[in-house]
């Protein structure tokens, strides 16, 4: 830290992402990506955008807007796309959060929440998960605050039911609901359809997961009219042209191709199942993910143990020193190819204790 | 503005954008874009790197890093990229500006100093320019707080001299300056030489005006390590993934095509040299604009009137409201045609008066 950076960071500790090396090549189960190339029509639309670069991208979004909405039946002026979901989960601590009123989330849960409090100075309220890692939704009644909750959560993978989100939803009348759907397309169910219903509920989306478009930075909010007009007023104060043009473009693209996505998540969800299957059998233990990850321990195998032996045997899984995450690994499903290297290679080292 | 919205954001004002019409087919100089297509380097990178949008980009840029260094002879940890130069500017809001240290900048400046200065809730100072819209450097001189200059400033195009800037620098030595260089390859000097001689200098550039790159969404900071150090705290706080895959992909593609951007500026000075003098002609008052755009008045024809005549007319030119600029008009350097049809089509409504 320079001498210049203003003291009301001091104490910032920014989020670390996962490891990205670049030593060897690696199966990478380690940043949640899709193991699948994005839909063809992202490369036709990106590549046509690409001529045009020396205009400004559309502030509105206007084209990606109307793609949008005809997928997600909403209107057009309850969507806002930023640039990939973090942006528009720091707009919401932004927007919703001050000195009255907290952000309110679980203790474990997606490592930023606590980041974007700090960096917004505002206070936070963090509440245990259950033992078997579930969230109590009663827990988040009258919160006092705004909440925001990961569906499903990470890096569980557990989900909440629609009921239960409507339950959290209506015992806060006077509070924002958050509902980070990052990894809803992979089994969980989407609070989307909920947002006429009510005037506190915002649900946030990424096309990085289900629509391999990590690299692209596309994030959205959905929400009542004047939710996404608060949103706006952040957006046009701190960057209007927040998503360039080819990703707007791709956005598009992979919006005139919800078969390839459909069709990628259902691969998603049968290579899980099958890769839990076969890791119970080896003695792991699980939560009962509906994400494109699953959150794994073994009782004779140490989660930082296995991190570093994979990745010698040039597989990357994610693993947190946090003392409540240590004896867990979050893995990423991949192709089916790619679970079975991983399933082999937990054996071969289970094999070698 | 929903009743959950911050009340501390309720006075906030957000920054406008130029119009970006889509009626008709317009002459675009009202958003100093540049009138020439991508390199051709930028496509090929592009289209190779959308193949790959499945996977999170690089947060620390490194090969556009590498491919910056080359050029720019700034080691790498001097530089930092950013989801245009809107973004680096706020986080030079955010990193060095706070109740004890105001944002000092002039009155007639970059629109969006002030709504940045708004947003983070940090005091400013807003100081008025000479009769003639120059910059008096010495009411920079021990300024109280962080110092931010456009160089070329906006929307005069008045250039200060590296000797002006250091003079600035060095007469804040408690302070940062920032010095907005988004428009310094079109005949004004960089402060980019200077970043090894100042511990308080940070210099923020564009790829959107000399590169042809504003729908890429790419700017960047140079400044010591320690400074970088402090903007990548905020960027791992904030957003780390900020630059996508694609814009980093065209940013080292048009790095590797040097002679090209040359040839563009030299180009756009040329036909700003040209349109000067034409407009002069006809009675136009102006400033010696060393940026892609011109700041003109007629002293008989309104900025208003002229801004709507010429509207009709196909061309888009930049007006503002504001009373200090209310008789002026900005106006962005095309290709020599475009020009010819701005001082042609200027020549008709003189004419009609």
């Amino acid at each position: 830290m320079s001498k210049f950076m203003s003291s009301k960071y001091s104490n910032l500790v920014p989020y670390t992402p996962g490891e990205q090396p670049k030593d060897m090549k690696y199966i990478k189960l380690n940043t949640n990506e899709s193991p699948f190339a994005p839909s063809e029509k992202v490369l036709e639309a990106t590549l046509e955008e690409a001529k045009k670069l020396q205009l400004y991208s559309d502030p509105d979004c206007t084209e990606l807007v109307k793609a949008f909405t005809e997928v997600y039946g909403v209107a057009k002026d309850e969507v806002i796309f930023t640039n990939g979901s973090d942006e528009i989960l720091n707009f919401a601590f932004m927007a919703y959060c001050d000195d009255e009123t907290p952000a309110v989330f679980p203790k474990t849960t997606y490592g930023f929440y606590s980041v974007f409090a700090e960096l917004n100075h505002v206070p936070y309220i963090e509440i245990e998960l259950n033992d078997d890692w579930s969230i109590n939704i009663e827990d988040y009644f009258n919160a006092g605050g705004t909440v925001f909750l990961a569906n499903p959560n990470a890096p569980t993978g557990i989900a909440l039911s629609l009921d239960e989100i409507r339950a959290v939803i209506e015992n806060n009348p006077d509070n924002m609901v958050i509902i980070d759907e990052a990894y809803v397309d992979f089994g969980a169910e989407s609070a989307v359809k909920l947002i006429g219903e009510y005037d506190n509920l915002m649900v946030t989306q990424t096309f990085s997961k289900s629509r391999s478009m990590a690299g692209a930075r596309l994030g959205f909010g959905v929400a009542n009219a004047a939710l996404i007009q608060d949103i706006n007023t952040i957006k046009y104060s701190t960057n209007p042209y927040n998503v360039n043009r080819m990703s707007m473009a791709a956005g598009v693209g992979v919006l005139r191709d919800e078969e390839y996505t459909r069709k990628n998540c259902q691969t998603i969800i049968e290579n899980r199942e099958y890769t839990v299957q076969e890791l119970k059998k080896q003695g792991f233990e699980m939560t009962d993910s509906k994400a494109n990850f699953i959150f794994v321990k073994h009782p004779e195998y140490s989660g930082s143990k296995l991190q570093a032996e994979l990745k010698k045997k040039g597989i990357l899984i994610r693993h947190w020193s946090k003392p409540e995450l240590e004896e867990y690994n979050r893995i990423t499903i991949g192709t089916r190819e790619q679970m079975q290297a991983l399933i082999d290679a937990v054996g071969e080292l289970l094999a070698e204790r």
